[in-house]
């Protein structure tokens, strides 16, 4: 589980352990990763940052292969292309996009296990509020396509999330971020955002489906079609 | 739940009272649902032609609103469009579009509740194959995404299936049934088509993700990525 | 070229007149081909009612193979499924879906020639706001793709049109047209309706790319990605 | 135009010369800028890495803005994932995927005119004998859709080609290369693959056609329904 950290890895996390799951969660942040594992029990932990491919290789060549793996990236900041500068974009990509291809590259999986990606909604329907990041994300999610006909029999797939409330929003302040997602929901045929317990209830579906492979699964409050 | 004598829909049926659930199936033949009851358990069963608009609607006005819809439509025999009648064409609309219509048009279902339709994967990519097929499933595709504006805050998806391994084949003969089922399977990233259970699991937890409404789910095994 | 007396079917038949082609129009409303035949010029004209699938196949076996079949349906009146009777939402899929099929399964076309049918955007972004309009279109496009497949060599493609100024809006008064276009406009990134003409120069460039197959276009001002 | 100097950039700049257009062409080597210019015609010339974001922002910030841009990238080697160097995959995204960023990032166009992508059709449809590949050109066809809203009111569209004979593909022998061409021609609807000047055709009408933005055009023999 890259990601494992928080928001919706967390909850994968705690989710999987539930159904008993032997986990090892992997992020960047030495103290996240503590304060995680104290949240979901008995789980290993592994500082790696994602965007670093030869550690992420080492992490997978040190290990048995897994039954599954789930890369839950860092939510990002989001822009105009034109307004942001080329540096900052690319930052995005490397984090999220490259991130993901790290571990595609690298990741050892039992042959009836699975690799879970996680995208976002504006993949499916971009914005120009967000266009890098609608680039990333429509990547992601094809790569998850492609990547299940390249690792079969391991199955891949892709959770494609809404605005789900985590605390990668804790930057902005309690009223502001209120304001937020009070906006957000107003325009989603549910009238709310996401809890992170929603998204991975389905990474958790998809990880345990045997006859899922190749698909995207929006988790986004209708979002898409809103 | 409509079509829930046999295949996915009675699978469903099952998962669904395994979760504790109080059910009540629908279907054209009386028969097939006394056998059906007695597989799931406490089930109320109802005899309805879902093609029949008036019928479906005296079912939704006899009861209390639901708290989950679901209509699973029968398989269709295939073919492509210029080799067959187009009487039998209308006739499989009639059945898998118009009775996914005739329950979306009458359901009387909770707020908090949900409808989910089950469409196939040939929707998401068309085949002259089954030409006819490709665009009914296309239709139930977007029917399901556009009641999730209108329907809101009820939650409507759709769950696209593969080639399942379901009663429905019990037509053709066990060498001819098993020749098919081979031969899509080796197409197939996952090297097999699927069981009823697995299309179920995942209409089972759509039924209960509370942040998912206008997804349409591909259970295919790969197939439209193959 | 079916619809070829209005609207954007005339606008096709105008464009491809002006490139030399031999044209032949059909409609149901022997009045509105005459008018339509004194803009075209030189024009056989048909009449025929779209849904009448023996009068189609007449219409076909009576004449030598076409080189281009253009179907341009009559617009719709939309509304949120459960608020309008059945008995309209079949009427809508008998006119639009089914005419197209209806020449679909009859037509004679000659191996390097094609098909084209026209949809419209809401196929590819559903709306509660048009339910049924949604689901005709969506199985358009994927009637075209399908027969992509089974036509082949003949060349299937698809028109997906965003509003367009015709005289179809004319049963509103002309300050209550005015008001839906303004509406419309305002919410698209072109901030304005399309023109006739605008479809027709992709129809007619569709027809004439030898490479071109299976392709739904969007000719919408961006109201897909707005 | 950037990539005008061969394949499909080369065709759009005839076609575009043809009908009078005043152009620049860019690209990576002056010896192949010279010998298109010979091909075009009347035509300014401008030796730029696309990937050089700086040399892009000067070579816009030093000019009228345009009236459409286009560009066109190179073709690139393909291959599953995990059989490739990460380095090479980091190069094929700088080249097709950054350019067209570079180039949206800096590119000064007039409000009524337009700037058009090419993708690639395996970006619709996902394969793992080319993942990266598929990805990039996902992220592209999301990029357009995005800045179809953000630099709004220009127009910016996406054509998304199957496999053309172009100049890219001399590195194989002229054996190889039909033994590929033929294999790939053997799987579409059509039979035969693609000619530049068949793209060309659907950009320089995507460039013209004032009603079309976020559109992703797919000029593939039907490759993406096959």
């Amino acid at each position: 589980m890259f990601g494992g950290s928080s928001g919706i890895g967390l909850a994968t996390a705690q989710a999987a352990s539930a159904l008993g799951a032997r986990l090892t969660i992997a992020s960047r942040t030495e103290a996240r990763l503590r304060e995680a594992a104290r949240r979901i029990g008995q789980v290993e932990t592994a500082v790696i940052d994602i965007r670093d491919a030869a550690a992420v290789k080492r992490f997978f060549d040190g290990r048995d292969p897994f039954d599954h793996v789930v890369v839950s990236a860092a939510e990002l900041a989001v822009g105009p292309l034109r307004k942001r500068g080329l540096g900052d974009e690319r930052a995005a990509m490397d984090s999220k996009f490259w991130g993901a291809v790290n571990v595609a590259h690298a990741a050892r999986i039992r042959p009836d296990g699975s690799l879970t990606l996680v995208s976002g909604m504006i993949g499916t329907r971009p914005t120009g509020a967000a266009t890098m990041l609608s680039a990333i994300n429509a990547a992601i999610d094809a790569l998850a396509k492609a990547l299940a006909t390249e690792m079969a029999p391991v199955r891949v797939n892709c959770v494609s999330p809404g605005r789900i409330e985590t605390p990668w929003w804790d930057f902005l302040s309690p009223a502001d971020r209120q304001a937020l997602f009070d906006r957000t929901a107003s325009g989603l045929p549910l009238k709310r955002i996401g809890r992170p317990e929603e998204v991975a209830a389905q990474i958790v579906h998809i990880m345990q489906n045997g006859f899922m492979t190749g698909s995207v699964v929006l988790v986004d409050g209708g979002g898409a079609v809103a």
